[in-house]
Formats: C-alpha cells, structure tokens, sequence
C-alpha cells in the first residue's frame, strides 16, 4: 500500500492565514492546531467576532480526528474553542496549564465542557496521537506557557513555530529552547511553518524586559494614581506591573472582569506570583492614598465596553478619572482600533490624567518575532520548505523574501491563502484543491445567519438610512386616502424637509393617477419614483420601501 | 480709549485642534488663517467630509474681515473654502501661488469664484491688513509653497508656524528660513503657534531626501511596470518619482483626476519640473514596455473610489494589475485608514504585484516636525507663551511636556480645545468664553442637515438593522385581519427564520387582544412587543417599527 499523503489545510476568511485554525492530515487520521477567533473590521458592522468555517471538517466525516492543539492562550488561538467543540464532539483537547486554565472557562461559559476532555502536557512532551509523533518545544511570546510544535511523521519532520519571538530576558525567564530547535535541523527539517506577524519590520523585537525600565520612570514621576491598561490575556504584562507595584510601594487592583478571571487562572496555577497583601479589591481602592495605587483595567484597544474606554466618556461609575492620574496603555492598536484608542486616549487628556503610550515611551512591545528573529529561526531549523503562517498575504510574501535571503530556493516556499490544502507526498510538498475557507460571523446569539446580503444591507443603511411610505389607495378610484405616513431613520433630519415631504407625497400620487398596472408592480413604482426624488433633492440613496393598503 | 483686546478663535470639531479654520480679532477687525476640512472618522456613517462650525463668524456681524490667508494647499487646510466663501462672501483671499492654483480650482468647482479675489503673495511678503500687519515666511512641509505667519501686533508678535518640518534639503531647494524665525525672536515673540502633529515622536522627521535613495532602489530592482501611489497634493513627491523616472529611463503616466488636476496646476506655475517628453497619457501605456514605465496613482489611503483601490479589486478597466508590476505605497495610512490600505495592499500581492511601503523601505516620510525640531522652534522664536495647534489633544500635551522641557513656564503654555477663545490684552495672555466649535457633517449635495440623531441612528441601523410590521385590524373587534406584512433589512436572514415569524405574529395578536388603549398606544405596545421577541430569540435589537391600519 502506498503511504497516505499528508495534508496540511488551513482554515479561515482573508484575514491572517494559517492563524486561528489547521488541520493536519494523513490519510483518515488527523489533528488540529488551534480553534482561535478573529476580530471584525470596522465594515463588517454589529459583528462579534469572527470564527474560521471548519464546515469542510465536519464534512469529511471519514476523518478520525485524534487530537485538538493548543500552541498558547490567546483570543485568536482558542476563542473559538467552544463552537469547535459543539461541532466536533469528543475530540480530547491538549494544552499547557495557563491554556488549559483558559480554554475551562470558555468551554464552560460555551455550556459544553462534557463534550470534551483537556489533557495537560508540558513544553517538551511528546505526544502520541494516531500516526502523528507530536513533540512540543516552549516559546516565548507575550503569554506564558507557549509552544510551537514539532510534527514527526514518515515524510520528515514538520515545525510550526506557534506565534513566538525570541526573548533572551523573559519575565518568566525560560528562555526559547535554541538546542531543541537546532537538534531538529540535525534530524532533518522538511517544513517549517512560522509566524509572519512583524514580518515588515526589520532587526529584533525589544525584549519584554525592556518594560520594566519604562514602568519604573511612571512609577517614580507620577504623584496620584496609576492605571494600567493592556489585553486581558497579558499575564507577564500584570506581572511586571506586580513587579513595579512592590518596587515603589503600591498596591494593585484588577477592574474588568476578563482580566481578573485570567488572573485568577494563572494565579492558581502558580504562574503569576502575585501576593495577597500585594492586590487590593478595585471596590476598595477610594480607602487607599492615590500615591499608593496602580490599577490594571481592560481597554487598551478602546473597545467600546471596556473598562478604560467608560471610564474615558464617563460612564463607569466605580472608577473615575481624576486630576492626577497617570494612565498607561500597555499595547499597540491592532490595525483597525486606532481611532477608537486615539479617541479614548484624548478623552482622557481632557479629564485631566496624565496618559502613557508607546511610542511617547516603551510601555508595550511586541509578541512576534521580527526579521533578525525570523532569520535566526530559519538558521536554527535549516527547513527544506518554508510554510510562511501567521500574518496578511503582505506579512507572508515579506517572510518569503526574507527566507530566500536566507537561502531557501523561491521554489520552495509556499505563500498561500487559508482554504488552499498543501498536500506532501515521497515527490515533495505541492498545492491541491482549496476548500472553503471563509469567514463565518457570530453576531448576538447566533452564528453564521448573518451573511453577505445583511452585511451589504447595514452597509447601505449606515450610509444613508432608509425611508418608507405608507398610503392607503381607493380600490376603484386608485386615488390617495388621506396623507401618506413616512417612516425613516439615518437618512436626514426629516422636520425640517417639509418641501421634500410634499414632494414625495406628490410622486406618489402622480405614480397612482399614471399607474394601472397591478399592485406588486405600483409598489415598486412608487419606491423607484420616491427613491429619484430623495436623490434628486438631496444626492442620497437612502433604502426606499412602501406599504400600500387598498379600501 | 483702551487698546481692543486681541482674540484668538480656533474653530472645528473634536479633532485636530486650530488646525483647519482660526480667527485672529482685535476689537472690531479679523483676519482669517486657513479653512480646511476633517476626514470622517469610521463611525462618521456616510459622512463625505467634515467642515468647521464657523456661525460664530457669521453672527459676528460687527466684524470686519479684512482677509483669509492660506498657509498651504493641503484639504486639511483649504478645503472647506468654497463653502467659507459661500458663506461670507467679499473677504478677499491671501495664497502663495501653488495654494492660489488649488484653491482657484475649488472655488471654480463650488461655483463661487465670482463671491471674492484671490491675491497672490510669496513667502517673505507684509502684508497689511487693517491694523494686522501680516509677514509670511516660507517653511518646508509636503507641498511646496508652504508659509507660516508673523502677526505684528501692538501686544507683540504672533508666530503660527502653519504645517512644517525643518527639511535641510528639501526637493525644492528652498531651505527653512532659520534667519527670519531667529529675527522674530530678536524684536520680542508673544506668542509661537505650533504645529503639534508629530509630538509623539522623539528625534528628527528625516528629509525628503531620504526617498530618493529607496527610490532609486525600486527602480533599479523593477522588472515591470512601477506604479507609486500618493497624496493627490503632494507635488514634491510627484517632482521626486518624475525625477527617477529621467535616471532610470521610464517614462510617467498619471491616473487619477484630482492629481492629473493639482499636476497641471503646479507645471503651469513652474513648481513641477515634468518635461513633455517625459510624460505619456495615462491612456497610452499600453504602448509603453512595462520596465519602461512608471504611473503615478491615486488611492494611497485605500479610499474605495480611487485609483489603486480599484485596480486592487479588479474594478479598474483603463489599468489592471499584473504580475511583475512594482506598486509602491508612498504614504502612511491616516488613522483610521490601516484597515482599507492594508486590505488594498493585500489584494495586490493577490494579483501577482510586489509591493513596497513604509516600513519595508523608506518611501515616505512624514512632512510634519518632530520633537527635537520642536524644540528647535522654540529654541529659534523664543516665544513667551506657547499655543500647541495641528494635533489631537493627546500631541497637545505632548508638545506642552517638551516646552516645558525647552524652559518655557507651564502657566505660559495653553492647551486647549476648539472653540476655546484665547484673550490677549495688556497684562498678558487668559483664557475666555467657549464658542460653538463643533463638526458640521458634509453628506450628499447638503451641508449640516445630518447631525447627532442622524448620525445614531445609522450606528443603530449598522449594527442590528430594522423591522417594521404592517398590520390591518379590525376596528370593531380588534382582530388581526391578513397576515402581518415584515419589511426588515440588516437584522438577520429572515427567509430562514419561519419560527420567529410565527411567534413575532403571536405577539401582535396577544398585544391586540389585550390592548384597549388608543391606536398611537397599541402601537408603542406592538412596537414594545415585538422588539422585546427579537430581543429574546436573536439578542439582537433591530429598530422596531409598526404601521397599523385599523378598518
């Protein structure tokens, strides 16, 4: 019998690629790496989130899926755990401690932990799963507890790197596992499947430590109160805010409850050393002198909802901002958030805090690796092929050109988008079939029943509204009963357009007197003519509709 | 008599502040400087632009308007002229000759040119205007032709630095006037008005010049065509590719309408060295071999109607993207625009295009100074009291920090907002009354009748949509008669929703068998109803509308 080909598929709309969700093949047997989700942008409106469409999983129903893996924590690695798991029943899931800890709360609020089991397992196991010889090797990241995974099989080992950079000074001081990496290259490497994410910036990213000086300047200069914002998942940021804490005599508080339910996690298990008589309930803060205090508080993308941003309009109530406080966003803005962060940003300028941020100081870097780490990795792995993951098509084709500088042939790397299957056989790796690999929306309660059509629809409307009429007609005469009833919202402000409202009314009822046709027809006629008249009159395409009553 | 006060009025929304439309008054005489637009922010739904709220001026009417004077030809700074003129007409206007050109162009297009004259002056002019004796001085910024002023008054100098950065060799050759700035400082500066923008940034904007050199790589490491998409108004970049395409043997081609138009404008003044022999109609390349040629394009902000935006989705007939094409990106995305520009880069790697942009080489740079050309500001003008402008709060502070810094008192410095008037009489500088100093929406044909419930309601209708409900009753005996008709777009896809039209035509049944209200009540009731069965089976809340008929 011939050796089943192994397939590598990853899942997802246009956003990174190879990111949230991929399956690895080999004949009937298979596993995934990650069930992450995606943020919308700022066009996809009332959307939640975004999760890959795995439809093509659930259709290949003679796939045994062995095993879901983890690489690390994070919203775009495990948010969609929970919608996997409901699909694809009895899968056991594999995560380190901290991911662990993180993905039993999602399954938990998802309502189904009994649909799955989570095996633990330590950066270095190796796990056994089907013909897959899985062996996990810790990175550094701006989480703990992350790995990248090495993939045995009979083709030639397979490395995918997970999102990483290399961090010779972590907060949590294990350090990238260089040997391992270099060991693989001895036994000979056929792919390497790395993150792309800084791919456009040249040289090294800063090392987490670098923070520690930056928070110690804001610790030493401000005078009143310290807040902290940064993603709820940065467990090494909230130690080294800990950190800073104790160094310079303040207390710490926890506003928001993502961020205090994952510390909660990592503090349990031992990965966040953060002492009782450190932290203080953010409901008792006011008993503390503000010279005394730094709270940590969700927001730093200016997320609507969030902590900092109701505290920057003034609507959360247990946490105002004050003359004196200095604030510190702890993050970058995720292309897409800027104006949103810029905006909470100034808001709190004008309530009187001092604010902090990258670039005016280094509070924040980077999680990913940057093109000197992207060299180092290739270096260290010497792969065959390169499977560049992680990033934007443009993220990915700089990777590719960064590798040939580093002596892959151009051949041999393989930019692609999720949805396209990479299928490696005794002649070497090649591309296959793509299969539907879109983005699926949740939106309220619900998933995927909001779609393109909708989609355009809120488009439309949030461009310029809509307008209806109603009318009532006399069956025989077709003549108006009465005035017409307009409805409309988002197009203008209709009190003051008396002129225009009187046109409409007249178009209507020149439609009825030159109409004879049925009523589907007159209704379509009446929206076409009303619809030319609001364009003529004001140079929008507001949505145009009608009811039309006969008597 | 008592010497008039001198007040100044910046004026505009919550954006950039004293940056598009600023009054300098002294008892009944004004001057104005600039009258530029904002760009929307993304939940500015179908707003085309924005424009300052100048009613203060018009309800000014005991004020003599002696003159508009321009500082460059940037939108920001001249966009809203046609509509200023529009409405105060007969105030003779004040442009260096490339603004004069722009401006000219726009008043044409806002058939308004007949309502005032355009003057033309050249950096170093006085010019006297009542008792405001007004001297231009040239600066170096991203468009040629670029000024600030000094504001002679009898309480002392005013220096408005307009946009700037000191650029030692700059395309045009014409160096920042050092020796002027430092004159200012010998005769006494009151007041320095200085351009914030790039506050956050430590060191030196790098020189125009520095694209040259990454230039020239492009062009040498071109296999294909070359496209280099930028500011419609960014003459010198224009004057920089025109200049690579004479070393490198291409010739240029210009797409898009608005930079073909500001092209022609500058090569009739001579601000444009583009020889005729160079140029080849945009139409014509096709006649042209791709390594010969270079076309210079619109869209470097990934707006949907441009040039490149288009190429990028396929929907550019004169110009398709092809593999081997070079598509340089010589711009940064303005917040708010990352999204659309990196989903317009991503689309043309699709397409087979090597793309380069800042930061994978130097293609652009910034035109306005950083924090040490700052304090060389400072340093040169001496002023006493400093008012940071061009820049969201968040630069304001900034800029504040790093005067302090330069030894100017804190009390000297005025952070403020737009509207805020700032009073200067005999004892020295305070702050006065607020005056209205908001957005004016811009949308369609029509100015200002999208406001704040327009504008809600379209963020409403873009996140959950709406549904209205057409019913006849009986007015007897209350009965449903027919079906309900449903009319919604945006909430969810309702042909796959049978349940939840069922139970939304239940509710309106109880409602009517249990209302003996009025018909305006029973409608709130249904509407109530309704909304709260949507509510419970989608979590989603539509804009519920209802129109009963009673027979």
């Amino acid at each position: 019998m011939a050796r089943p080909k192994l397939r590598i598929v990853p899942l997802g709309g246009l956003g990174e690629i190879g990111k949230n969700m991929t399956v690895f093949e080999l004949g009937n047997d298979a596993i995934i790496i990650d069930t992450g989700i995606m943020f919308p942008a700022n066009d996809m409106h009332g959307v939640d989130y975004i999760i890959p469409d795995f439809n093509y999983l659930i259709n290949r129903t003679d796939l045994k899926i062995h095993a879901i893996l983890y690489t690390h924590g994070h919203e775009d690695h495990i948010g969609a755990a929970a919608h996997v798991v409901e699909a694809l029943p009895n899968i056991p899931i594999y995560a380190t401690p901290l991911t662990a800890g993180f993905l039993e709360r999602k399954l938990k609020e998802g309502r189904v932990s009994n649909l799955t089991t989570i095996n633990i397992f330590r950066a270095g196991d190796k796990i056994d799963l089907g013909p897959f010889k899985v062996e996990s090797f810790h990175m550094c990241h701006s989480i703990p507890d992350c790995v990248g995974f090495a993939i045995h099989t009979s083709y030639g080992v397979i490395v995918h790197s997970g999102d990483y950079k290399f961090d010779n000074t972590p907060i949590d001081g294990k350090k990238p596992d260089y040997a391992r990496l270099a060991q693989f290259a001895k036994s000979g490497v056929l792919l390497l499947m790395a993150d792309s994410t800084n791919a456009d910036f040249p040289g090294w990213t800063p090392s987490e430590a670098v923070i520690d000086g930056a928070f110690d300047k804001v610790f030493r200069e401000a005078n009143g109160r310290i807040m902290v914002a940064t993603f709820a998942s940065l467990i090494s940021r909230v130690q080294q805010v800990a950190n800073a804490a104790k160094r310079h005599g303040r207390k710490i508080a926890i506003a928001g409850h993502s961020m205090a339910e994952n510390i909660k996690v990592a503090r349990q298990l031992g990965i966040l050393d953060l002492p009782d008589d450190l932290l203080i309930d953010v409901n008792r803060v006011s008993s503390i002198q503000p010279h005394k205090l730094v709270i940590m508080v969700t927001g730093s993308q200016g997320e609507p909802t969030s902590v900092l941003s109701r505290m920057a309009a003034g609507k959360y109530r247990a946490l105002e901002v004050e003359k004196g406080d200095t604030i510190v966003l702890s993050s970058h803005p995720i292309p897409g958030n800027e104006e949103m962060v810029y905006r909470t940003i100034n808001r709190l300028f004008q309530k009187g805090a001092n604010v902090v941020y990258d670039p005016i100081a280094q509070v924040h870097v980077s999680g990913h690796a940057r093109q000197e780490e992207m060299r180092l990795l290739i270096n260290l792995v010497r792969p065959k092929y390169l499977l560049p993951i992680h990033g934007e098509l443009r993220h990915l084709h700089e990777h590719s050109k960064i590798a040939i500088q580093s002596g892959i042939p151009k051949e041999n790397i393989f930019v692609v988008e999720n949805g396209q299957v990479i299928e490696i056989d005794k002649y070497g790796i090649h591309l296959a079939e793509r299969v539907p690999g879109e983005y699926v929306f949740v939106d309220g309660s619900s998933v995927g029943d909001v779609g393109r059509v909708v989609m355009r629809d809120r488009e439309v409307l949030s461009k310029d509204g809509f307008l209806l009429v109603a009318i009532n007609i006399n069956a025989k005469t077709r003549e108006l009963m009465g005035e017409p009833e307009v409805i409309s919202r988002g197009f203008i402000y209709l009190r003051d357009s008396d002129d225009l409202l009187i046109q409409v009314k007249d178009v209507i009822q020149e439609t009825l007197t030159s109409s004879n046709g049925s009523n589907g027809r007159l209704r379509e006629k009446v929206q076409e003519n009303v619809a030319r008249i609001l364009y003529n009159e004001t140079k929008r395409r507001p949505m145009v509709f009608s009811v039309i009553n006969e008597r």
